[in-house]
């Protein structure tokens, strides 16, 4: 019996509120409306900005709401208007649209667009159009995506369609960690062949940005997290040398500056902390570092000395990915613009 | 009767402690050692840094200290190992040196130099080594020019020859005000053709800033200042906007953000005040703005929110014009060099 044009009624790990377990529930997932596409999501990662949400966030208007925002699924149903999309297509959902026709949308310098939740001044996280509902109550969509629910209702301006052959639980990575990481190295950080890097923080954001300056030319990859177990797998995607903070008692950003020679030419936080934040900046040598903020956090201000800028260092935020090289295109499988 | 080859006594203002006035003293100028150039000084301007250091930065090694940092003379004699200079150039001294073969001078990346006072780390912005004494004391080079005297003695990696015919008392200001603002905006902020920019603080340094933004094409200069005097000069270099914060309840980023669409593509802080450091960033268009900061300081933090970087922002320091586009070359006339 098709699902087609009903409402569908599936579970989903509905969050109540903050600070409190995600809840397995019975929800409705309406109708795609126009210029939506109703999807199966088959696989899911858990990424730290859907724990954020949860247990940092807490925004007045961000409850209830399914979390999940790095997923991949199978087109159930369209909404009127959609014509490049069909029941059936693989598909990734995506937390940055891609209308087109905004000045986001049409400038190489930038990934954002103006139609997704992320242009309204992230005073939530949360889609406010939201096609779900639960115990007679309106659920927020996070991200406009909602991936931890068996079935989402997303606009086609945030969908990205993939090869019929991939693999959908290891290709839902691609909804967040891996473009995030790898495009903040190369698309952000703009790493070039030769240099020495930091990337902190091994999680699927930093292995994957550890993937990104490996690719980029990187002759030099030093990984930093407090769990050494991470550093085997980290060699893996490239990274050379290995740090635990915990294994020195002098401010990190000194102990890189001594291993490198007055510091890394480009660092990378992928930890979602502006203490981090800070040591990775002051982790690269004056006169030309280059440092990204890829871990997701806005609860503090993040701050340094103004001469660590004065003295030549660039400050940088990247998010999934950055710029406009790395494009989803609607109608075509994923590719890499150059 | 010739100076050459002995001490010369003469005027200076000795800064003996922070937070006094100058004294006009004499000193004595030793005779300018190996690979040093002794000058007369026949210009010289007054920077906001000099004022720092005598009444912000109080180093503990920083007194007593002859400052300024921002003149123009001519060769009185000339040390050891000088090929390049003979008494009578025009000159102007500079506080960053470039020794020419440091990793720093050999990139195209920075125009700082591992042999300039600089390099050490900013503990004290004064040359330990100094040919000054005063009533059997050794006085401090700021920043190993000190054009507050009659005579100095600098390094010749940290002098330009220039133009025979150049006016001294206009041209002074190249040592320092007119490079930083005009390279700050041309080299570090790298302004584009038709963008917007804002320029905060219209001192020397600032009209230079909006200098560079109108020479490098922008089609909209901000000009910002709480002194409602400063708005004809700073049109006069090619301002179009002026806005005193004074004039507005809201912060001053929102009032930019209104007035274009979003924020500008371009910001320079020219004040040396974290306050108007942070709101300069803040004031840029999330996506691709780019910030930088000009002004001198380093007594606090500056911070702001992750999200602002994150969304895009790109955050820089530049320091006397950064990067190595505009060098001075010691044999030649100064010229910009691509």
């Amino acid at each position: 019996m098709t699902t087609v044009g009903k409402v569908i009624k599936c579970k989903a790990a509905v969050a109540w509120e903050a600070n409190k377990p995600l809840v397995i529930e019975e929800i409705e997932v309406d109708v795609p409306h126009a210029n939506e596409i109703r999807m199966k999501i088959i696989a899911t990662g858990l990424c730290h900005t859907d724990l954020y949400h949860l247990f940092e966030g807490k925004h007045k208007d961000g409850f209830p709401v399914v979390l999940g925002h790095e997923g991949a699924g199978i087109v159930e149903s369209v909404g009127p208007g959609v014509t490049e999309f069909q029941p059936g297509d693989k598909v990734i959902p995506l937390f940055v649209s891609q209308c087109g026709e905004c000045r986001f949308c049409q400038s190489p310098k930038t990934n954002q667009c103006l139609e997704g939740w992320s242009s309204g001044g992230h005073e939530t996280m949360s889609s406010l159009e939201t096609r779900f509902t639960c115990r007679g109550q309106k659920v927020l969509q996070f991200t406009g995506t909602s991936t931890f629910s068996q079935y989402t209702v997303v606009n086609q301006i945030a969908v990205a369609k993939i090869d019929p052959s991939a693999p959908l639980d290891t290709v839902c990575l691609l909804g967040c960690g891996v473009c995030t990481g790898f495009g903040a190295a190369v698309n952000t950080a703009k790493v070039e062949p030769g240099s020495t890097c930091a990337v902190f923080g091994l999680g699927a954001v930093g292995l994957a940005a550890v993937m990104g300056c490996h690719s980029a030319g990187a002759k030099r990859i030093i990984a930093v997290d407090l769990n050494p177990d991470k550093f085997e797998k980290a060699k893996v995607f490239g990274a050379t040398d290995f740090v635990n903070p915990n294994d020195h008692s002098e401010p990190i950003s000194q102990v890189l500056s001594k291993m490198t020679n007055g510091g890394v030419d480009f660092s990378l936080e992928c930890v979602g902390n502006v203490g981090v934040m800070r040591n990775a900046l002051e982790s690269c040598v004056q006169g030309w570092g280059v440092s990204v903020v890829v871990g997701w956090t806005d609860l503090h201000d993040v701050a340094t000395r103004p001469i660590q800028l004065i003295g030549g260092r660039t400050w940088k935020g990247s998010y999934f990915g950055g710029e406009a090289h790395i494009r989803f295109n609607s109608s075509i499988t994923m590719e890499q613009q150059s």
